[in-house]
């Protein structure tokens, strides 16, 4: 009975944070939520700080075309996947996450009460156990929007920066490529997908979830990519073309991505991008969401365990795929 | 010509942010804007957290009844008041942050340039030196939201927390009570106050600029309070009697305030008051995003300066307003 249900403006804010609270997990913090402030320890003496938002109906449609109901479980894993991978990507570990919810008045309490669960699951899953949700802030919007500050301790390493990269490196990547783009086109497809965890397609279903509750590489990856001498590293976000070339720009060097292995990422995925009539090397290229780890290694370094080759760093500019002109690029949140 | 004005969507993500870095003042980050996530000292090796919101229509208006338009400046300035105090609040001193913009499409870019002077001038006039915004994110949503995180550093203090009063402490207060409540009154009335920086009433135009460019205390008072012993303290944002109410639950006190000099504080906004046909007592008692600082001190304490004793602590529980109920409570953000 949609109607009936509890909606949060029929709740004050201590009554929605008693509902929140119980369900963010263990409080990892020196003094977690309740106070004007938390506090976090920063045993390195220097904090790492990200922030990141997911806005309805420009992150994330609460209704799809494939008409799947995009749950607060999948909102709030998603606010970890994307802010953890920040910090992750600096070669640092993440410490505290601060979540600042705007929620319409008709919002279903039930719904919010599984988007702290779902930034619990998150974080057990994708951080390691000394980060919580440390503190929050409860508002009134005409959309859902979430946004997220995370902290991360750099452990003693120095950041692993964009801007390190030299002529000479391997550059290599951990983690998904294109699987969130086609995620995203199944769910805005004509694909009837109300319930992925249902669906009786599994490649389709599977790639639903890895746009709803992305599966950025294991907490490990960025630290060790570090500590294995990493010159340059970042999150993929917003495609790999696109934030490849965000390392050239900043390194002051060209990138030349490895066609074939590229290719045959897109081979994999042409079966499903034929039922979506969509181009898989797109996917591929120009995708974002995955939140893989794009890093350049020295040429004599040991790639750590998952960094799978993907190009070559030279002296130059810009981004080319085997040589040539890249077919596709990737995404501009704003002008997107 | 409004029409002609440059809005947010004919630019890309980084020609905004191309407007908005040079306006946001010197960077103090060991690693400031620009990489997956900032790096800032945390000398004390602690870190205090805090993440605050303001939205369109529900923090403030774009347009108000009075005729004036809120400003990018107004906005920019009022996210560092209200998130600078929550860490002054624990005894520390603002040290970065990050801030996530959600902007309409149709958002003018001169807004936002003047959102990231907001953000500067804030910074300048009520924070430490060395404090700066060292990231942000940028999106698109159906309102204006501005989402901001700051961190703080303890200084080597124990941090105040609400829940540290004891019997026979002086409760004690810094900053404007009941102003920004004045000001709102002033904006939602029917008072021509397009511009209140030229307006004739100076007085209404003052209580105006107090809820749009809150001036909470000046920067040293929160850890000079926690130097002079202060055994517990906030933030002053959701009302006096809501806010003293949070310290004396958190603190299992009660908390009496000084009715005498309270209803002198609102016989001086009496004038304003009858213009606007509103009771001034409520005003101070229960309006909120004043961001002054309550605070208990042992009774033995020297007040640091600009303190100014408000009532008294003691056994029992609930505030009381001259030993009696007061006639106004406070702001709950989301069921207000």
């Amino acid at each position: 009975m949609p109607n009936e249900a509890l909606t949060v403006d029929q709740l004050d804010e201590k009554a929605l944070l008693a509902r929140i609270f119980p369900r963010l997990g263990p409080d990892t913090a020196l003094l977690g939520p309740g106070d004007d402030a938390a506090v976090i320890a920063s045993p390195d003496g220097r904090t790492a700080i990200s922030i990141d938002t997911l806005v309805q109906d420009a992150d994330f449609r609460l209704l799809w075309p494939s008409g799947y109901r995009t749950t607060g479980f999948d909102v709030g894993w998603k606010c970890v996947a994307q802010n953890v991978s920040d910090i992750r990507a600096m070669g640092a570990v993440p410490t505290s996450l601060v979540v600042s919810l705007t929620l319409p008045g008709t919002t279903e309490v039930s719904w919010v009460e599984d988007l702290a669960e779902g930034l619990a699951a998150g974080i057990a899953a994708l951080a390691f156990e000394q980060c919580s949700v440390v503190g929050g802030d409860l508002g009134r919007g005409d959309q859902i929007v979430v946004t997220a500050a995370v902290t991360g301790d750099l452990q003693g390493r120095r950041p692993v920066l964009r801007s390190g990269a030299r002529a000479g490196d391997v550059l290599a990547h951990i983690g998904a490529l294109g699987l969130a783009a086609a995620g995203l086109a199944v769910l805005e497809g004509n694909v009837d997908m109300a319930d992925p965890e249902a669906a009786d397609d599994q490649e389709l279903a599977g790639l639903a979830m890895a746009q709803l509750r992305p599966r950025p590489p294991r907490a490990g990856a960025g630290p060790e990519a570090s500590r294995a001498g990493a010159t340059a590293m970042l999150d993929v976000s917003d495609g790999l073309v696109r934030d490849a070339g965000r390392v050239a720009r900043a390194s002051r060097v060209g990138i030349d991505l490895d066609a074939e292995y590229l290719l045959a990422k897109a081979a994999s995925l042409a079966p499903a991008a034929a039922r979506l009539g969509a181009d898989p090397l797109v996917w591929v290229l120009g995708g974002g969401e995955d939140h893989g780890l794009l890093a350049a290694f020295p040429p004599d370094a040991a790639l750590p365990q998952g960094f799978v080759r993907i190009g070559q760093v030279h002296d130059g500019e810009g981004v080319t795929f085997g040589g040539q002109v890249p077919p596709a690029t990737g995404w501009d949140h704003f002008a997107g």
